[in-house]
This record gives structure tokens, C-alpha cells and sequence, in this order.
């Protein structure tokens, strides 16, 4: 039985979930609140933000149909304050600010014990594998909680699971007194722009096709910004392109050109990929130095022929996978980060809604028009 | 001018070069011998191991033929002692018993000034580049010297290039501790087994598909070594093969299920990729556990269809791409090694033949009757 | 309340306590069996082993007096099967033949959620600050559980936690393809002997000043086990003697000179410290070479006068004080270790005895005689 | 015989010198220009920095004594231009920019052939051991050539050896999203301060005792600047004051209280010790949160009581030694933060003065009314 509260829990909320095997979520009024179990705090939302991976949901993709249970209740980025605690929770009070790590760790195996559960075998995540944060309530368990420091504001702190990604991905390349190409620049790639710039990259170049998301890098500490837009090669496909892969591969683009200029003729020392597009990653790794660092984390939405040979084993790169965070020393990063005051966000949340205006919040960040939404819950 | 020596130097000396544009190499008995230029040693060859390049360029692939002057003298493998010095050398002495890194730096760039020539813009291969030490006498440059520990014999000495490259593979992937699986048991797949071995690896998995390497492994340290290999597909590919990239993708092969039982249901910590070969870098990353690390150094002669995303990101995995050695560090691993008196290279070195029968060694090399060959030169 | 279980727990066990606040312990035929909490497991154990801190509370040390209350059953390694679920717990069940990790992380704080919770702020340690193993019933978290292999043997699973000392120690520094120097051969300072060895240490030095111990690391794995024994100073202290620190400083002692001759003249190139004492401590930095890496763990018993310009700074060492093990990459290590059939464990495991018989086991290990103890208690 | 030049060398120039043991150094208007060896370099030199070391060289203390021979000129920090190659001599051109690493590698042996010449055996200092750079012309092995990128301007390329220590130290440690203090702020320390800010460091805590260095690091980024000064204890020392060590050790001071509510109670990250001076180092190993990385360059002068049990092995802390500059891995990284635009160097460097008013220039460095003082020799 959870631990009494100074204030009466309702056995109702506003919520949003997936309602039907197809696109979009539904309002529902009254959803019932969840129980904390022995080992969970229950959490009432105060500003929840919507990720790339809700908007799949929404939409209803490959990936959302093969993985996602209808009726569940979506969401895995917030804020909120703990008003109940599981029957064996010791380590939290009820009152505390809270964000939690999406990534519900099963306890066992190697990387659930050694700081990575994130990759762990049998690992849930909140809002896709079971009820998340799009609702007034949420539970999760003790170990998931993130104490939010006071001087961190809650539209922020509402934001710090993708924060975390960008995070990750940068303290995993390693940044400090090195040159930096980042390629794409979503939302995560421009939450890296900020959080490259505040780890110590010493200079930061960035890639995008869309002129939108072109204007804000500078602003953000990016050294250059340049928009590789390349117009899609005619029908009968010339020497530049290459028909088995759909690359282009001709001649070393202009933009590579001149970030090896500024590089000492090298080439950046990091690349950060963050568009998971087959050109973007391709030139990526052409333009990064011999012996540099590459960190992954855009997603190809699938297999493509990649040129291993030329740009890993002849280049002695290195090359890191990202996903999620490291519990917790990526959230630990991103605080000392944050505390630093050097972290430039607010022209990255673009939007605060309230919970109800979901659908406007969804259709600013699929329109382009808005970059990081924020829902407000409670 | 260079330094006097105790014994005259002839002016010629018996040699292998690359004859013409197309296959094998040629004898000359009286090749000039070349003078060390100011930074330069002259080093009289005693032994001279035959390297996978070399056999590239023998059957002077397409490879060879973009990069291999006429008239080259070959071979980068060897052990010998120095006859003479240029005139600016002061680090060694004449009589002392060298083998030679086969990199030449260019000495300037970030690469050529942090310990990795072998990656180096404007980096210069012994043999490739320049004469090399299928000769009686070789000139190299002072800062490529390394002194050979008189507790290491010659034949050993003779091959120090291609087990630094094993040395390399195994100290970069990191193997101290963990599990191991090498994909591809050629020359250095082998070499790698027993440097792995001795560097620590806790048990060390094996696959290859031609009988004759199989044997070996677990007399080098090997835990098992599994035949992997798999009829090609019948004519009209079904589910088990995707026909973009030729893979066999299907289910799991057995196997890397047997592999995964090994390994707490995890898979093996590090994979040493050292064939080359699409399939097997594809089955390894597979087997691999997540957050693993991979070190590739088998060379895929093309780009192929490549999963980066349930490969490297989803994995977490951490992949490094190897050639050469890292000068000099990689140097001072092998000789820790070698002096542990744990490295087995005895059933490694099958063959050593006088430098006149060279085209036996190349036959037992290119025929797999032999694994590394040693060329006794003088 | 805690979950059913196939077998009744008895409301009284046989234990270890220390009965007043002086020597020795004292057997208690009835003691009452602990009741798990929410999060714990009920534990019966099997064997225990005795560590140098129960040494040191037997013997009622300052440290002793100063931190362990009068009434605790004592006692931290162990191996035993579960008997009795907390009501939270998930993880495990039943009949698991299980360790633990003595260090009880209070699970909040950077280094509690880091993997690093031996040095948490808040941690207890079982059998120091509260009930622990010597007994046939223990109760400890969830979290500390640590499942054993079937493959590792009893004696041996009831040793893991000092193993842990020596696996984390080993790894910490990282000795794979390193020269190393051993300085000290107790309990731990063997096991990193063997350790070292499994791990990939090239060559192993060590020194000792107890001749019944230097018997034993070359049977290991050692190459060389010098007794650096030096008669104390007469009354007038001569040059050779700092009469500030009472060290030995004079001439480099020929031992060091030996292990410089065999390490290529620079010194090991690791420095595994065991015994905490003063002259040891300063003698290995003396040995370790130019660039060289210490991994601490003997403990001085009070500071000294050290010369941190010459063994740290001008040397340009890395330095890394070591305690506890790594929760829980260490017990990785260490399984990976166990299960490569490297670790030879028998000739440091020299008694194992009936609990009844814990006087004579403590008897043994003070008097040098024996060196790890283990106690059979259920 | 070097290279012929576009304009003639002189025979003779100006330069500073050891004219005696003992104190201060002479000027000599006509000394003999140096000739280059084959390898070496000639350099007309521009500008030159006054190292702490030269002021130990000044004021002949016990160090200098020992070490520097009479009549050498001294010197070691510089900018300039190559006007004469050695014979040898392939990498550079007379005309270039460069300053140099002033630590000449013997070029054999682990640490010179790995990037660590600057702790190798055999390795001399420029201005220590041999002919140094307060003078108007120089010659250094074309090894230790740095060309300067032509956005550095002169009196920053001046100082880069100094500069590289702080740039080694911040590196070593690494600071990227950590919090630092830093103890003790003479000239490499206050350098420390805005290299560990441009290096990503998140805050910075300053101590000092020296009223006038604590007004700046504010300006250079520290978040706070402590004035640890603390009066002697009187003549019958009381509890606070350990009679062994003079060391303050009773209550933790306020200050450091203070880091430590800033520091989640932990305690800062990263000690990076700049002073020297026993108190500090034992204070800010107190200050150190467990498991925290220190790096310490500045130089007790004596060995002293030092409290390993408590500030590195139970404190699960990481130490780096520090002295020079890694060759050249430190010299890319100093490029790389330059480049940047984030080193703030103008309050560091505080006068310029002509190379005969060098007396002057000593006397603001040893009043403490000056920090880097530059002088301007051709």
C-alpha cells in the first residue's frame, strides 16, 4: 500500500493515449490514476515535452504499429512533483521536483548492472512499452527519479531526456579543444550545437537541407552553418552519383573542401551525426579527419551501402553508437552542464501549449514551424 | 656522405622486383645497392616475411596496378643490422640488429606528430612506395629503426609488421578481461588469436570458413573455433537471404546462439573483425553484445549494405578501424608481449625458403598450404 | 512480509558476534535470524571467508574501536542460496546459490548512481555497520545480490569480495602487454599476482619482506619474487637514512636496479601497491618508470612524508587510489577472470574450517601460518 | 653545412647570459650567433617569454645551481622566424612562423618515441642545458619546430610553452562538463583558469593567498575566487595544527564547506594544483569529491606528510602528474583552444619590454607586480 499523502490523490486525470491502431491520440478526461507499485513514486506532471519518437506514434509508422500497445497512455519527457510513494521507497519524499530517465532498467544482466540499462536486455521505456507522461499522473520507479536542482526551470527540466541524448552524444565523442561537425540539426542536433559549445568544442561546424533550421546553429555557437541541399541528380545518373547506393560520391563537395581548410587541412576531429540520412552520414565521414571520432545517433531508417573500408578501417576511426542516456552519468553531465549557465534552450523550445492544444503542439512540430514543443499538464 | 663502415658495402646485391605491369615478381642479381640518404640507415637484410600485400601485388590486382610503381623493389617484413649510417643519424650505431616500422612519416601534420604516422597525409610505405627489403640491403629512414631485443629470434623478427597488426587490432579493441571473437583466421586473424590470448582475453571464440585455419586456433589459446561456413543460396533466394545485399539475414546462425550461451546470454565483449568478408563482419556485429567493442581490420574489397542502426547505434557499440601500428606504441606492446613469452608463433610461420625460391613461398602462400612465409635473404 | 519459501527458517542460528569492547569474538549458539526488510534477501550461508578487517576487529584496533558496535555479528564474504524474498523484491528467487557486494549503496548521490557506490557518501559495509556473514543466516539487499556461476567452485565463491580488491586494483590500472611490480604479498597482493597474470600482465615482479610468503607468486605466475627485507638503521642514523621520514633514501636498493635492467632500463611500467608501508610505498615509486601507472590499495596506517615532486609530478605518473570494487563492473571482470580457467586460487585458500573452529582459523591468519581462511557454516 | 639564406646571418648578437654563479644574468651584445647542426634550425628570434625557471635561473637557488652551467644563455619560451635549415632538414622553410618545444627528445627509449619525450631519459631543456632563446637568434632541432598559425598573434606565440602546461594539466584531468577548482594562481594558474573555461569546464573555484591574483580569474571565467590565506598558528600550537606537518588539519575550513554546497556535497570534480604549497595540496585534496581526478603541476620544493590513505585510496581518487607538454598532442589541443577565440591572455600577459630592459622585467615578476612578462628581442 503506497504511503499516505498531504494531499487527496484523484482516481481520475486527464490523459493522452493511443487509441486505435492507426494515427494520432485521444483526449480522455478521466483516465483512471495510476498505483504506484512497492518500488514507485507516483508523480503529478507538471509540463511534459513531445520527442520525434511521439510523433512516430502519432503517425503511426512501421516502427509504432510493431511496437506500440493500443491504448496506452504516450509521453516520456517531464516535470512534476512526487505526491506518492511505493509501499518499499526510501530514497524520495513526497514534494520533491522530479524529472525521471525514460529507460526502465530490469535489474540484471551486465549493462543494467554496470551503468548502461539503457541497452539492457528486457529494458521498458516509459510511454512506449507501458503508461507515460502525457497525463496528470504518472508513476515510475524509485530508481528512475531524477531529482531536478531548483535553479533549473521547468520548461527545461521537462526537456531533459532528449537533452540527455544530445548530452551523451557529445560527452561520448569527446569534445574538449576539438573541431566539430555536427550533420543535421533537428531538434537533438540543436540541443548539440549548445551542448558541444558548453563541453569545450572549440569550433563547430553544422550541416542541414532545411534553411530553417539553418539560421539558428550561429546563434547557438556554431562557428559555420551550411545548407548541403543538393538537388536530386537527373534521370540518367552521371559519374557523380552512384547508382547502386544512391549517393552522391563524385567529387569531394564544396562545404568539405572548407572545413578542411579551416582544420588544418585534416578535417573536423568529431563528427556528431544527427540526421540518420545516407548522404549526410557518407559525407560525414569524408569530411572527418584520419584517426577522428564519430558519434551516431541519427537513425537510417534502413540498411545502406556503406563504405566501411574508406571511412572507418583506412581512416583509424572511431566510432560510438548513442542512444538514450547512461544511467546516470549522462544526467549528472547535463546538470553540471546546466549549472554552468551556458546552455542556450530557450530558442530550441519554441512552444508551450497546454495539454488539451496537443494536436496544435503536434502539427507545429511536424509542419517545422516549431522545434521542441512543451505541454502543459498540471 | 655516409658514415665508414667496418666492412665494405657491395654495389650490388641480389633483389625481387615488380618487373612489369602484370603478375609476379623477378629476380635481379645485380640490383645497385642504395645509398642512405642524410637521415637515412643502411640495413643489411637477413630475413624478409611475405605479406598479403605482397601477394596483391604479385598478382597485381587492381589495387596494385593504381598504386605500384615499375621496378619497385617489394617487401616491408624484415630483420637485419645496420651497415651504415647517413650522415645527420645519431641514434643508432652501425652493427646493431634492426627490423624497421615500414610507415614513413612525413613528419609534419597533426597524425605524423601524435603517434599515428600510419595514418599521416603524405605517409610513404616501405616497398609500396619506395624499394623495400626483398633485397640484400635496405635504406630507411632513422626515426623508422626499431632495435630488435636480442631475445627475440630472427624469424620472428622477421614478421614484426604483420604482428603488430594483431598487437594493434587486439590493444585498441581492449581485450583484458573479456570475451573475444575473431571472425577470419588468416595470417593476422591467427596472430591474433594468441596476442589476444596473452594480452589477457578471457576466452577467445573462433570462426572462419576454410578447414585448414580451423585446426589451429585452440592450439593458439582459442576457446572454440567454428566452421561458419554456408552453401551459397540456391538460385531463387527465399526469406533467409536478402537479395539487396546478398546477406544471409535471417535467423540467428547457431553458432552466435552457442556464442551467446558462452557469454551470459550477452554475447562476446569484443569482436576482431579480420576477414573482411560482408558476411562475417554483418554475423559478427550480430553476435556482438551490446555496448561491445569492435576492431575492424579485415579490408571489404567494396561498400556493401551495411546496418548502422541495429549494428553500431542501436548496440551502443563502440567501433574502431585499424591499419598499420601505432608508431611507436604499438612497437612496445609486441615487445612486452613477445618477451612474456606467451605469443605462439611457431605453427604461424610454416615456411622459410631461401630469397631465390620466392615463387615456391608465394605458391604455398597463395595456394593456403602455408600461412607466413619467411624468406632467408642473407 | 517476506515471501513464503519451500523450506521453515528457523527463529535462531549459530553466529559470530562481538560480545564487548576488546578482542576476540565470541560464538552464539541461538542468535535470533535476521528478518528481511521489503528490499532484502534471506540468505543461508555456506562457507565465509576472513578477511584482514575482521583481523582487524578481532583484534580491536583503534579503527575498530572507533567504528564497529558492540553486539554486530561480523563477517562480509560469503557464498550461500536464498532463502527468504523481501515483499518488493523482483529479481531473483528462492534457491539461488548467491555472493554479495558488502558495500550497501544508499542509492542516491553521483557516486551511489555512477557504479561507483564503494565510495558513496552514506554506504555501509555488512559485518562493519551491520549484521553480516559469520552466521548461518545473513540478510542484504536486493541491489548486492551477486548471482554465482555453477562453474566457480564454493571455496571460491566465498572469497569474491577480496578477489574483487585485486580484479579491481589489476583493472584499474590496466596491466595487459604492462610489466608490473607487485609491492606486497598478503592475501590480496597474491590474488593480484594471479590476477595480473590472467589479465595479460607480460612480467611480473614482486617484493615482500616475508619469506613464507615470496615462496608462492612465482607458482602464480610471477617472474621474479626479490625479499627486499633491510635490517632496521643502528642507533646513528647514517646517510642512507632520512632521519624525517625514517625511510631508507640512499642508493636506489639493487632490486630496483635488476627490474630496471629487465624492463629496458625505464622501470615496470605498473605498480600494484599491497602493502601500505611507507618503504614499499616509496621504493615502488622509485621503480615505476617515467610515465608510469600506481594503483594503491595497502593503506598506511598514518600519513608520512612523501615526496610527491619526484614519484608523482616530475615523473608525470598517473596515480589511482583503489578500495571496494567497482559496483558492479568489477564482479564482470572478475566472473570473465574466474571462467577463463587462469586464476589459481588454491594455494592462497590454505584453511577451510568449521564455523565452531573460527578461533583457530583467526589464529592461523594471524600468525602468518595460513593465508585466506575459509569458515563452513551451513 | 645549413642552407643558404635570403639575407645574411650576422656573427654576432645580443643576448642574456649566466655570467657567474650566482645571481641575475648579464647582457652581451656581441655573443657568437649559433651555428645549426644538420638537424637543427636557426631562428631569428622575435619575441621571448620570462619563465618562472628562469627566475629560479636568476636567482641562482639551490635547483639552479645544481643545474644550470655558467655561460649558457637562457631562455626558453619564444616566437620567431627560420632564417637557416640545417644540412638535414626537410620539414620546414626559411621564412616561417614558429616558436618551439623546448624539451629536445633524445629520440630512443619508450617515453620519446610515444609522445612523452618531455619525461624521456636523456632529454634536455633549451635555456636549461643548452644555448636558449633570450637572444636574437636560436637553434633547435627541426623536431621541436612549431609553426605558428598566423591568428596567433606574436606576444600570445611567445608564451605557448607556458601556456602548454596549463593546456597539459586542464587536458590530463579533463574538465569537459565538471566542475574544477583550482589551487593557486601564479602565471600557469591563472592561464589554468581560462583554459579550463574554454576547455568546457562547467565552474571553476579559485584559491589563492595572494590578494592581486585574486582579482582576476573572475574576469577570466572562475566562478568564485577564495582567498585562502590563513595567519601562522601561534608559538604553542593548539589542537588545529598538526606539530608533525604544519599543516592546518582540524576543521574543514569554510571555503571549502562553501565548494562543497555548490558541488551537490560532493565536492568539486577536478583538482587541478597550481601552487606547490602543502597546505594547498592537502586542502584541496580534503576539497576533492571521492572518485574526483587531480592533476597537479605546481612543485612542493620538499617532500613532505602527505595523507595518502585519506586523499587518494579511500577517496577512490585519480592523480596526474604534470610537467611539459605532451609532444605534440598538447601543442594541437593549445592550437585548437586558440583557435577558438575563448583563451582571454591580455590581463595574463601584463608587459612588454625590449630585451636590454630584461632587469626591469624581472623585477615586476619577483615584486609580484607583473604576471607573463614578454620581451621583445628582434
Amino acid at each position: 500500500m503506497p504511503t499516505a499523502t498531504s494531499t487527496p490523490i484523484p482516481t481520475t486525470m486527464r490523459a493522452l493515449f493511443k487509441h486505435h491502431a492507426g494515427p494520432e491520440l485521444k483526449f480522455d478526461a478521466a483516465r483512471p490514476v495510476p498505483v504506484p507499485g512497492a518500488r514507485d513514486v507516483l508523480i503529478k506532471v507538471k509540463k511534459a515535452g513531445i520527442c520525434g519518437t511521439d510523433r512516430h506514434i502519432w503517425e503511426w509508422d512501421a516502427w509504432a504499429a510493431s511496437r506500440i500497445p493500443v491504448g496506452i497512455v504516450t509521453g516520456h519527457e517531464f516535470v512534476g512533483h512526487i505526491v506518492q510513494l511505493g509501499s518499499a521507497v526510501t530514497r524520495y519524499s513526497v514534494g520533491q521536483r522530479v524529472s525521471a530517465e525514460g529507460h526502465i532498467s530490469p535489474g540484471v544482466g551486465y549493462n543494467a548492472r554496470t551503468g548502461s540499462a539503457h541497452i539492457a536486455e528486457g529494458m521498458q521505456i516509459l510511454g512506449v512499452d507501458r503508461d507515460g507522461c502525457f497525463a496528470e499522473f504518472v508513476c515510475i520507479p524509485e530508481d528512475n527519479v531524477w531529482p531536478v536542482d531548483p535553479r533549473i526551470p521547468d520548461k527545461v527540466a521537462a526537456v531533459l531526456d532528449p537533452l540527455g541524448n544530445a548530452v551523451h552524444t557529445v560527452m561520448e565523442a569527446g569534445v574538449s579543444a576539438k573541431t566539430v561537425l555536427i550533420t543535421g540539426v533537428g531538434i537533438i542536433g540543436l540541443m548539440a550545437v549548445t551542448v558541444a559549445k558548453a563541453a569545450g568544442a572549440s569550433r563547430i561546424f553544422v550541416t542541414d537541407v532545411d534553411p530553417r533550421r539553418l539560421a539558428l546553429p550561429q546563434k547557438l555557437g556554431a562557428t559555420e552553418a551550411c545548407n548541403v541541399y543538393v538537388p536530386p541528380p537527373p534521370a540518367e545518373p552521371t559519374g557523380g552519383t552512384s547508382q547502386q547506393t544512391g549517393l552522391q560520391t563524385g567529387n569531394t563537395p564544396g562545404w568539405i573542401t572548407e572545413i578542411r581548410k579551416a582544420t588544418r587541412g585534416d578535417g573536423p576531429d568529431v563528427l556528431l551525426e544527427m540526421s540518420g540520412h545516407p548522404q549526410a552520414m557518407n559525407d560525414g565521414f569524408v569530411a572527418l579527419r584520419p584517426g577522428g571520432t564519430a558519434a551516431l545517433l541519427g537513425i537510417p531508417p534502413m540498411p545502406f551501402t556503406f563504405d566501411l573500408t574508406n571511412h572507418i578501417i583506412f581512416k583509424g576511426a572511431k566510432v560510438f553508437g548513442i542512444n538514450g542516456r547512461k544511467m546516470f552519468e549522462t544526467w549528472y553531465q547535463m546538470e553540471s552542464l546546466l549549472l554552468s549557465g551556458r546552455l542556450e534552450l530557450d530558442e530550441i523550445i519554441t512552444h508551450e501549449l497546454p495539454l488539451e492544444k496537443f494536436a496544435e503542439g503536434f502539427g507545429h512540430m511536424r509542419s517545422g514551424a516549431g522545434i521542441k514543443i512543451v505541454l502543459d499538464v498540471g
